[in-house]
């Protein structure tokens, strides 16, 4: 970054706070914004601020929202009684796109990661807890699915609120791991190929 | 994107006029924002207000600069009867990285590209031909270095400009073409290699 220019520099490091941006995009992204028109530019950070502002969790599952509650919480059509519980709102939006869940959900906004120094109460299973805990007729949870992410910090997540839920009564999954639809075996690594044998169904 | 959080795919469509930011990484952006502190989001903000008002082209050079001239045509040790011409201010940027060139630089703000609409007095050519026209003895420029990329348009836009600095008695050349240093020529395409090869250079 050419030294004397400390407002593109700061512009830059702005840049570089986002997920997966290195030292050379952050410096590119900088310069774009250069060649911006000042309506755009100014554009762009009314954006930034609005989404800060506008956007904030819902209420019930912790999902984003501009409004009180989101829009699967305030639908009478779902089902209530059946919670997807996901790391974070992308989860929310990649499942709703298959358009067969017809429950709602609870968003973690993370993982249990002792070694990123994210602890159980930094999340939200404070929230998740108390609505299985419901014992209302007409709110009663049924079924807990979770859905976070297949990776360790996701599997130990998953495990940590299995054991919670487990005393609550109420039904605990987690979603099956198998080779992707349309990959090839010869592609698909261990691991994954090995929950797949272990998670094999009967064709007859 | 989740279509009833209007603010949150307002912010990444603007993510989206970055150079290189496609649709996935545009929403994920959005969503580290939303992460961000609100200190932080106002930082952001300002910081691009910032970097578009506070920044402006050297009246000199054409660099971009937070002052009238740049640093290096301001300089009293630089030596400005020898010009570089580059494309962008991060040319720039590269080039003092080796710590050789003591001339100083014009920035064209692009190449001729007429299939993207680029035509030559959209770029600081005119500003470029002034500066060789200048015939004062104390500022008289006696070479011209083109370091435009060595691409299609990097290539025409030096031919370009080599052709209308020929009348004005101004020695031009261009920066030669070959294997990088620390490639193998296994690995260097065709056209480098052949460039390579054209450009040698006697050893005894």
């Amino acid at each position: 970054m050419n030294e004397n220019l400390e407002p593109l520099e700061r512009l830059a490091d702005m840049f570089r706070k986002l997920d997966g941006v290195g030292k050379r995009s952050a410096a590119r992204y900088a310069y774009n914004i250069l060649s911006f028109t000042p309506e755009e530019a100014a554009e762009f950070a009314e954006a930034i601020l609005a989404a800060k502002t506008e956007i904030h969790r819902c209420s019930v599952c912790c999902n984003i929202t501009t409004g009180e509650v989101c829009r699967y919480c305030a639908s009478p059509e779902r089902d209530h009684s059946l919670i997807c519980v996901v790391e974070d709102p992308r989860a929310v939006m990649a499942i709703e796109k298959t358009r067969k869940f017809r429950g709602v959900y609870h968003v973690l906004h993370g993982t249990i990661s002792p070694m990123r120094g994210i602890l159980p109460d930094m999340l939200t299973i404070r929230e998740l807890l108390a609505r299985l805990s419901n014992t209302d007729e007409d709110n009663r949870v049924e079924e807990v699915i979770i859905a976070t992410n297949p990776t360790v910090e996701g599997d130990a997540t998953a495990m940590y609120l299995a054991k919670l839920i487990a005393p609550l009564g109420v039904k605990a999954s987690r979603i099956a791991n198998g080779v992707p639809i349309g990959a090839e075996l010869e592609y698909a690594d261990e691991v994954t190929l090995l929950r797949a044998m272990e998670g094999r169904y009967a064709l007859n």
